[in-house]
């Protein structure tokens, strides 16, 4: 398989890339935590949130602005006042912001409010979006597709290496089976198969895997149990009160007991490199 | 589960949409064929291939110009002058032609050239693209995702008619599962479904399900038996030379055998709606 | 992937094996149904059931005796006396009988009764019971596995043949996927690929593939264009009173309607065969 | 759905029962580990495989005499001459041994030298075995079906539970999907799931999971994070001499690294039961 791989395939055994973004460092045996709510509702309560999540020791704050939604008919997002809402928090806070680009035409847009763009879940094949992060000066987060094989999305990350972006961090999600007791069914082997045959940091999205609150921490510790350089967990001050996806948000005190647990976890996985 | 739709909602025991596209007519028992190769590769075999496809009763040609491919490095198609060499056989020929956008950007341009603009698997998930096709005064084809649910299908839909088009004919592909004998699993449950769901047209590609070309037949049939109101295959003059999906392509001798057998199966199961 | 069939394999283009079950003939190019209902409820109802579908061209007679259910609590069907039911039946109708066996240790007794013991999707990777009805002087109705590749599937066939007994029918009842619309997906390319494989005759079970009755009818159809050489139906009297999936049950009168366009159907794919 | 749930269903907030094997326990926040070759092969390799096993840590022995095949031509296992073999080893190390059963006749003869018998992946639907180890007066491995959702696998335990014998432990072993890079996708949101659902103590198979030996400790990590109550472990003296499975068998070497590993990650998992 490797031998379709270019740019995104690992050239020797100690080869993982980190990326940067502003302070923190993606890969290489850290841990990054990234939390924060679905969708951004108001400045004030985003600006709270991101306050009481640094505390905890977050490092890249989320939030969306432009939902790709189901439905014509759901909260599609705040759109550019999202953007500056999120840009606002950032200034404030100094936490580094991530957030979903949906159309080739607002990369640009996009790029001017956040520190790093994610392609999500269902455009991991839309390769003119691919391409136009491949051009952008800016680190893209790379989920994968809902039902995208490995080698897809290996690809979908060698479609931006291409265009000269090499800073991409793989993010698994939970792909679709016919399991509907959760949401999607997280493939904790996709993250090991990734970083052995990619030099790219891959983190995991447990919230959207589990679709449901009480799976989302024993997620987060299999993920990095596993391998996974970081997590993105929603977290939201008021989950019931959600826009968007309340039923999959961690309020911020469970969120706080998470990390260290996260910690202790990354801790034992990282003896597991060193001793083989 | 209907609630959720309401544009593309079927109304009442008759009522299924007719979507015209120049003198063709498809749904409400017609049976409507497209036909062509995965990629437009140059004038001359293009125009040979549609005027052979419209002696055996072709309806509609299919040419890609813009093809959504896997890796970044396989051929991405003729873009531009693809679209040219397609308007130019349909004013030789007088088929109408289908063709795949892949961009918000190029809807435009693509509707200048084609007469059914074409939303693939790939990007059924890509509200963007799918607004935009709302807006444009075209038919719309809008393949089934490879992993998405009818739900979702009829909703990607609903984004197009919630813009003010209604001209979509829903198009069924496979999709994935465990299976690997085949590309993809071509799944005629849905195909009865969504004409029970919805007033919308409903066609299938065989080709892409198959990915093999001796099974293209046998789900063409199996398709329109199921109900579909046309069937879009996959034919090059030469498979062997095909720059894309020639393993799973006809040559016009195999599909020139397979079009009165599919008008057979028409018969057959429109008895079945005339006796239910 | 045909090397590892020895006893299954297709020798050659036309070498199909047909199996002879009492006066009914399965394979190459006739087209045998089987119906009745999901289980045997008593004598007088199966009685009135088998006349019925007698009248209506039916050539095999289906009931369960012993029913796997996926709760304990559910009905289980009635045993011996299903099987005394089914046989007096058969003396009464001159119809064959087909009921699923679920243990080695009552092979001989369902052979015993029944004319094609059946060998249900939940039991196709169960090896023991798969050899034991190759042991046995009856054609076996082999089903595949919910989650079977084509590949195992014929491999299951293979435990059979290998032990002598070469009368098997297979048979496509459904796969599963992430779709919930339906309770499976039936998979009609497998229909085609086995029949392509193998020189084993292949049916198919529309009615636990839809799980639903309002579908049936299309995948009856469908499997048939595909190139099953049978269907297999459930019909109830009385579907709403069933004990065991009524809801998708096809009443007497419905069924009826159905047959015909089945022979249409088949006169149609069996000119593909000729043709190609 | 928990109300189709009688004896599995978890009763109360700390109802997690324990299942003792010997001088074992299984459950309530110990994390026990199973490790032994795919199938026996002779004594002397066993017992040596056994001692070093021990040593490391291991508490049950595992290893198959009947082992499931796709084909009928593969390696079957050494039947009653394995079980023989297990326990004599287990008379020579004192650790327990569990094995599978295929066939309900075999349900004595294997309990008379069993510890615990398993019921495989591929008879999970095999309800006439369930209701047979039900009867059997030993622990019952219970492994989940490759497409069984977590509802059918808690109703496969119900059957068992039904009989009388509550001494049952899940084994999640990965569930079939799409992805091909992995045998199977191992599923650690069921192991959180089925332990919030049910009382049962519930384990992981990292190694038929991931079907190749570079993810076998990632994956058990992972498991164990996710909260398994333990492991059950591929592991061969000389993985590309074994007779089946060799291709993710681990060494003893590797094994005996991973052990220490585990039990960090289960420290950090329990501090999660802990504070959540």
């Amino acid at each position: 398989m490797e031998v379709k791989f270019r740019l995104v395939a690992r050239r020797n055994a100690d080869g993982q890339t980190a990326v940067q973004i502003g302070p923190v460092t993606i890969g290489r045996g850290s841990l990054v935590i990234m939390a924060g709510p679905c969708a951004v509702e108001d400045y004030d309560r985003t600006l709270a949130t991101a306050l009481a999540l640094k505390e905890y020791g977050v490092h890249v704050f989320r939030g969306g602005a432009f939902k790709p939604r189901t439905s014509p008919y759901s909260f599609q997002g705040l759109g550019k006042e999202g953007l500056e809402i999120l840009a606002a928090v950032r200034d404030a806070t100094g936490l580094p912001v991530v957030t979903e680009v949906l159309d080739t035409r607002d990369v640009e847009l996009v790029c001017r409010y956040a520190d790093v763009i994610q392609i999500g879940s269902r455009n991991m094949h839309n390769y003119a979006l691919l391409r136009e992060a491949g051009r952008a000066q800016k680190p893209v987060l790379l989920k994968r597709g809902l039902a995208a094989t490995l080698e897809e999305w290996l690809l979908a990350a060698e479609y931006v290496l291409a265009e000269g972006n090499d800073r991409v961090v793989l993010c698994e999600r939970g792909i679709r089976t016919f399991e509907t007791h959760t949401r999607n069914t997280l493939d904790v082997s996709a993250i090991a198969a990734a970083k052995s045959l990619s030099h790219l940091p891959v983190i995991a999205d447990p919230s959207h895997a589990a679709g449901r609150r009480d799976l989302v921490a024993p997620l987060a510790l299999a993920a990095v149990a596993a391998g996974a350089d970081g997590v993105m967990v929603e977290v939201h001050p008021c989950p019931g009160e959600a826009l968007c996806d309340g039923e999959q948000s961690l309020d911020p005190a469970a969120f706080a007991r998470l990390v260290p647990l996260l910690r202790q976890v990354a801790a034992a996985r990282n003896g597991l490199a060193a001793a083989m």
